[in-house]
């Protein structure tokens, strides 16, 4: 435990900063936007920044001693490395591309590692009203009630969500396309929405049965989804079938049934 | 105007069937449903069959000189052949596997064709409780808000939606993966939620700026939303750039910017 804090405290603590981000979000979601990008298609506003040092700032006066990592200021206010020491990794607002639309998957994603390993997720979409949380051992949660993963356990059958995401290299986008060509013989349909930590979260709630991406942006997209899913009874992956691993921008999930025929037609 | 009543009041009777049917959607989103599969990915439950009775039940008791068109039943209320009668097309539950699986993009559709034009639509998605109105030459709405189209001029720039559909033979599978690959160079990114016309209403008001989907279920998936993209000053079209035919399960949707580069694209 780290600092002593119990979990349940760090979770509130992470909600708090959650909500306080959320209503930043909700309140720009429908006022004209002042987008930067960061490559062609891959965009930052002022409210992912205030975002970020509003959760910083908070998740620092209860525990100064935490490292943290940030999707966009890591520079200024924490590290790029992972380790063993109890670290924040969060995404303050995951869906910029949405937010800058109105297009409403947006959330904040917040994640603490203890020994590198995921131990609580809290993913806030505060347009649609759902807080998704997630305590190692102690079970996930949507708006407080219990969720779990689907028990679908035939791929034909089997709701799938994937990201285009925002590297444009001809050979990025073919694999991508290619993999989707795929899969749309093996699965009932394929969802695209925009944000991979609420893709998670679908996965944790049961409304989706799997889910990829390849080349997303950092562990800030996923560390607290990680949690989420697997204290849902889901199960995290790399897309090849090995072990996840955070910092690899490289991520899968499924229900409990279907990891094995999935990751079948991933890497075929 | 069909029968001597005014458009306001037809639209007033179709906004009460869509809420009535909305509230049975709502009720049966977080059960288990008995699925039928209309081929291998294209599901019916009874939630469709439920609605599309209620729905045609209710505009016959004030309109029953009118024609009706229906996804699901059209064999015992209606009719398939689009004629100059004041015409209501319906989809009852669009994004019947999102329902199934409790993924929220799901909605009711009624549209009204007189002298084959599409005159009113209304579109309400009971989970995300967002209903979307329009009446030729009368504006579109949003829970009661006036809603435009984006003002997006910039192909690059722009957040394009599309689908998967329900038809697995290679060569349509293929043509899909395709275009998604060509588009995904030219736009911003890709959206695929599972409700067409959903999509059409996230045209109208803005979240969205393209839309195109070759080889859906039929008239009833786009006979409201083109109303409402069309009175949202969007503009509506075959995806070779010529004029929409309702009834060739074609159809796209842009800004008024945007239309000539994205068929160049579609097209080539």
């Amino acid at each position: 435990m780290a600092d002593g804090a119990p979990l349940s405290d760090m979770l509130a603590v992470a909600v708090e900063a959650a909500k306080a981000a959320g209503d930043i979000i909700r309140k720009g979601f429908s006022q004209k936007k002042t987008v930067e990008h960061k490559g062609q298609v891959d965009l930052v506003t002022e409210t992912d920044k205030a975002c970020e040092e509003l959760i910083f700032n908070h998740l620092k006066k209860y525990y100064p001693d935490h490292k943290f990592i940030g999707e966009e200021t890591s520079a200024v206010f924490g590290t790029d490395e992972l380790t063993d020491h109890p670290t924040w990794i969060v995404d303050p607002l995951d869906g910029t591309t949405n937010f800058v639309h109105g297009f409403p998957f947006v959330c904040v994603s917040i994640g603490l590692t203890i020994g590198k390993l995921p131990t609580i997720g809290v993913v806030y979409n505060p347009i649609l009203n759902e807080l998704f949380t997630g305590v190692r051992g102690q079970g996930a949660f949507l708006n407080g009630s219990p969720i779990k993963a689907s028990s679908q356990d035939e791929l034909v059958k089997a709701l799938l969500v994937t990201e285009a995401g925002t590297n444009r290299d001809v050979a990025v986008v073919d694999g991508t396309t290619n993999r989707i060509n795929k899969l749309l013989f093996k699965v009932r349909s394929i969802r695209m929405c925009g944000s991979l930590a609420m893709n998670l979260c679908g996965v944790a709630c049961g409304r989706l049965d799997l889910c990829y991406e390849i080349g997303f942006g950092g562990p800030w997209d996923v560390a607290a989804g990680v949690v989420i899913v697997q204290e849902a009874g889901g199960l995290v992956f790399d897309p090849d079938g090995g072990e996840l691993n955070l910092m690899s921008r490289r991520a899968a999930a499924s229900n409990s049934h279907l990891k094995d025929e999935f990751v079948k037609v991933l890497t075929s």
